[in-house]
């Protein structure tokens, strides 16, 4: 079984449950395996995030310090309390979704996601625990 | 009469007057509107702001307050007054401008925007009142 | 001689040698050439840096203050040392790098990149002095 939906055209869908209210989670694998299960050998591929306090980047994928301290210090620049006036009390999760993006375009070479040596793709948790949805578009060059 | 210009091959541009110096503009309707224009069923829709003081993100477009929480923080993380040398005095709009990025790639899917419920794309303004100018190309899978 | 390679289907990487720790280069020049020498007319140009202490952003190419600015303000955001645990040192660098992002996706029309008048790519150093990889993929549309 898969651990995506496939909604055509080069289109692919997964969800991610996160458990903490601040969390990285590494979905490189997940997306490498929508890759390989779409035969492209060359072309981009679109990683997008449709939520407003989740987002997405590339980062190290060897110490899990590194995890640690980008997430402290985010916070630390991006405070959770700072007098907002939003209702729901999740401006920061907004404003840091924001500024990490929704969006990763990585170019596909030779059928395999084109990444440095150390780069992962991470989900960026900044407002959980929930479940995340992640579209992945694959375009064929 | 439209509310854009085409340019061929996909290629869209249009104008949003900013009346602010700081300010969100929401231009998801702007920019359904081409999609809606190019017949498009599939592919990416990639919103490019070709200046270095304004910039482009997604954002909640539910709660207004969301947005002003989030121009008060970022002025907040780079201060318009900071000991900047450059001569135009707006070094923090060009910041700001390169933190949230230039583009934002949206996939198209059965001739829509594929946002989550809450994003709404917003033209960020940082150093107005001007006239900005935004490009949409569509491409077709 | 080229100062690229070209890895075929559109895939082209050149490479950038960094002389301090935290730098911002001008790549348009070289990403330029790139374009030229694919003849693409219309379509996407997706720069991507497969590093996680650079970046690539799009800043001013006229006055060089607006650099030492932006250097110096995100070195305050994001400071060098703030205790953290990762063993290399170089958190803030990976921090820095997915704030600016990890690619940028320029429209082509008409041959050419649709730059805005003051716009110029820039690769961020921020662990150097390095050598740095930059891919360049070229979509037809």
């Amino acid at each position: 079984m898969n651990d995506y939906e496939d909604l055509g055209g080069g289109l692919y869908c997964f969800r991610v449950t996160t458990r903490e209210h601040t969390q990285m989670i590494d979905i490189t694998g997940r997306i490498r395996e929508i890759v390989n299960a779409s035969g492209v050998q060359e072309g981009l591929c679109t990683v997008f995030i449709p939520h407003t306090t989740a987002a997405v980047t590339i980062n190290e994928n060897a110490d899990p310090d590194v995890q640690l301290d980008f997430i402290k210090e985010i916070n630390k620049i991006v405070p959770w309390n700072d007098g907002y006036r939003h209702y729901e009390g999740n401006s920061a999760a907004h404003l840091k979704s924001s500024i990490m993006g929704f969006s990763e375009t990585v170019i596909l070479h030779e059928g395999q996601l084109l990444l440095g040596t150390w780069q992962g793709v991470y989900l960026l948790e900044y407002d959980g625990s929930r479940t995340r949805k992640v579209y992945v578009k694959i375009l064929q060059s």
